[in-house]
């Protein structure tokens, strides 16, 4: 696998990451009609973190972690390293000597799809990672890959330069040509989503808030009795 | 999918629940004779949390949330919702909006085999969940379903109105009607474990404290030295 | 299954255990030229908690404990408890009351590719467990098996008396012949990465420090501009 | 596990078995509002096989086929044995020498959510089974459990007497009185089915069929082409 | 899930699937540089069947095949429809009405990584498939979707248009752009195999054909005989 | 990750080989005291077929099949190939051309935890193949392993030499120290159960002729009638 390094790719802009980052990873995802979660099976190495940053994205061979290395150098203030391997793996691919050297460049977090290792390490310096896996299994630096291409993770499809928020719920990808819009809609449906919080809390239904009576009528769905039903042989 | 909603369900007692909200998952599930776990994939959300409720059921499409909306207003003080789907989903079904409506109307927490999202919300606001998967996906509110109908999750069924008891070790079901029965049950095995674990901190064996050794010959299991073993050209 | 309980096994020396207790998984892994890992499907029951100890080894039936129960008899100070089945199982086979029965007795923990139960206590009473699932699922006590034969979790063979680490990224074996080797290796790969850290903290790249430009350049990894990559036809 | 073995359940009526007999899975499933299905875990063994019987129920303890010894005794003409166990398990249960007790009497076959063995030999005498799993491992004779209680695999509930239908496609129960009504609705539902299939063959489209234009519509399904669509900048 | 349905997406040319269609997927992926795979998790309904065409893409809500009913308007002569689900879902989404609908409009094969039914019936009928799943459970046609938009399959993107291979060993997607281009060196590595198996079949090895000998002494793999192994202690 | 290639296992005898070709993986896996078993996830990619042979092991490391090309030349008549990598892959490591030179050798199959690919021709050509997954997914040639070392596949041990057998049901190991009174013992278990078929052929319940009602009543299980049983509130 010859790959490639691709050296400067455009980004989204600081200040519309930095909006992005006051939501959360499941309002982003409705903000941006349900599309770019990076799959369910990604989970958090800690409790109570919140990041976003750009993306610089490593495709790598699996139990290879040459191009990791090979991306370190790409990486800078803020930016999250996004790696994925080319066969699924749940080799601890990334660990405390590579969170050290992020970290002094700026780097805000890691996310992927195969294993992180030093997992303790990690939390205590504060590095946050969210991965498929948990594995003390190391990996070679035999195997070319490339850094900065398209990447897919669970479904999505993650770009340089393209935004990445991650929380305990978590990771969602949002493209760098959309980051303001969809901070601006993250930003109005959280507006919304207190308004139904308020709501709620006064013990409005979502029944009654979302018109969801007539929908249930729609569908057929009937109200019975708990005698009723059990009577009607049920 | 018409679906019905079943409106007044018989519940276990109040204080039947108070009494099995004494004991934690494991001894539930004893003195149930083993029967009623709801499957070991359902993990809590939180940690060091114990709780013990009635069940307000739903079977919901998956991707489709419509039926918790209807389920809210059937729950009340004591409830504990229980959530599946028709066929497999991880979507994230229930977030920190349902948990505020629920938290008001005294509904103790959640359980579902579907996903849940707003997971660092839902501790921080102390609603307790358990889930098979959690996920930021969203989902609609287009397809009918039933609440408080009889439901199955991980090879136990729950009915409406039956107890359900959640802690670290998992999820239990109790049948209603049993539930004064287990929990005195529950009692008579705790009593004897503070027998056991007593004399296991006096340094009694299992072996002779369950008359195990006789078990161990008559199934031929035979001691050997590590020297009589290997020489034996195991 | 007839069985045998080996009661005598060689054990790696009590000071070649502490010094593998200094080091993390991880560490042990390498040293031991990544040989050893029990699979990253074992998870801890508990954050931040590194354990070494001598194997006590144990192959039970699934859905049945009777064999830990002769294996308590076999545990001693510094040792760590190790359970397999011979088939899978997600049962909770090992709890809080042997965990009394072997705290008392000086064992450091368990490790089990089938389930734990009662893990609020376990973590309470500083008694870590590795597993590969949590289940409140109980178990009966009527089939045999072995005690101190040796043993495979997740590819890895472990044989009474081997050494034991665990940590939270997961367990791995020493060969108690190999210990105070392992624990050497282990001192001097902490060592070097002690001096790549240092390294990284300055600056340094690992594509510098381990001479990885070349290897990119042999494996014909190219390096180019978005604009030149983009306009290629990516 | 006491246990109970439950010796002169309702079945349902052989006339309606086999009309049942008549129809897919899926064809069943549907007519049943889209219930009763099994898991898409549970696989045949052989292909192009579709068989409908009562249901003998057995639950079994995990490494254990005592009940199925005593469940073949419960088994007569026309039945189907459903086996599934207290807690997950891969273990061949079930090979060539119960299904040669099983054929004997008259039953049509097996279906379960642990494994199956002999499976070479089960297709070469016509013994068609579904399992979650294909194993040779095998099982002991040593703890209880009972026969023809209601059990539950894959979400669904099964009760001795109930039809089974199993094909390609997997297993679908039906309660016992239900049967005659699932057959009638099945039947009409192939015959709606067969209109469609007729339809579709002379070029009709779904779309047009069920009247699904006015549904996009409503949803806000847009029709573009694909210029107006990368042009629009998607 | 507003969604849209893109109508006139452009296609690879016919020549170019043709020639494509000469090769299995095996030969197809190393010929794209080893990218495209759909994943291994997507397995055929069927055996010794290859088949090759251009993509019709559909993305549905999870329960949900609205779209594909939406979809077999936009299908013709050589195409292949791939559809995947906006989150996991198991449900039997495609069954033999919709291969009755494609066949007739030309359409060589589904591929998706939710589930399919009447899997019986598509072999009799001879319409291939590859899916994640087969599931009788049936869905409803209520939530929107999109038509012919880029979709996410098991790591790899596939958009409307580009070419779809399909074997026995799984599923790859070449870009329409590509397809001549992937043919021509699918040949070539084809005519390259086909003279290294007529060098194992006289005898060659791997080791002297790829000059790995040398590969193996640098990385510093030993030759040893097993009284050399043995006697070193390992 | 430096290893070894070792030259000249000993094997077992070629006519003790032979012997236990004439039994079923389950017959064997009995016959071994239900050990040895390879995992219930190794399937055949054939039907219908039963191979033995003695082992030649490969460890590779995760998409990298250099160490194959090693084994290729400790092959030879009468030998399998098992192979298996040092953390978990799917990765097609083994195909056609591999096949073709091992067949040429006089190997009888390949068992591997990781894939295969070009099923459809290694079915064409006669060669048996168990393995974890099927994947289209190739590897490089460019980290080291070993060749003829002991190595675990689904939790049991495979040396060179020792025997494999397999199966529709699977994969069983048999030490090559044990073979011929392996064969022996599945001898006698044959004899056994040919007499226990012809008496469940004639009728005979395994609960008489195993004298399993005593260990019904000695285990509490009761018999009740369905009314009995009903009435007694169940």
């Amino acid at each position: 696998m010859p790959g490639v390094i691709v050296t400067d790719p455009p980004k989204a802009a600081p200040r519309d990451v930095a909006a992005l980052a006051a939501f959360g990873v499941a309002t982003v995802h409705e903000a941006r009609g349900r599309t770019g979660l990076l799959g369910h099976h990604l989970r958090p190495n800690q409790q109570d973190t919140r990041i976003a940053g750009t993306a610089v994205t490593v495709l790598s061979w699996p139990g290879d972690n040459l191009m990791i290395h090979a991306a370190v150098e790409q990486c800078g203030e803020g930016d999250i390293l996004v790696v994925t391997t080319t066969s699924p793996s749940t080799d601890g691919m990334f660990g405390e000597l590579f969170a050290t050297a992020l970290q002094r460049r700026g780097v805000r977090g890691v996310v992927t799809d195969a294993g992180v290792r030093d997992t303790a390490e990690l939390r205590a310096m504060g590095f946050p990672a969210w991965s498929a896996a948990v594995s003390a299994q190391g990996t070679v630096k035999a195997t070319g890959g490339s850094v900065n291409v398209p990447v897919v993770l669970g479904g999505a499809t993650v770009r340089p330069g393209d935004v990445i928020v991650a929380d305990d719920d978590g990771v969602v990808v949002v493209p760098r040509e959309s980051a303001r819009e969809t901070a601006d809609r993250s930003r109005a449906r959280e507006e919304k989503e207190a308004a139904t919080r308020a709501a709620f809390l006064e013990g409005q239904l979502g029944l009654d808030r979302y018109g969801l009576r007539a929908t249930l009528t729609d569908l057929g769905v009937e109200y019975r009795t708990y005698e009723e039903h059990t009577g009607a042989g049920s």
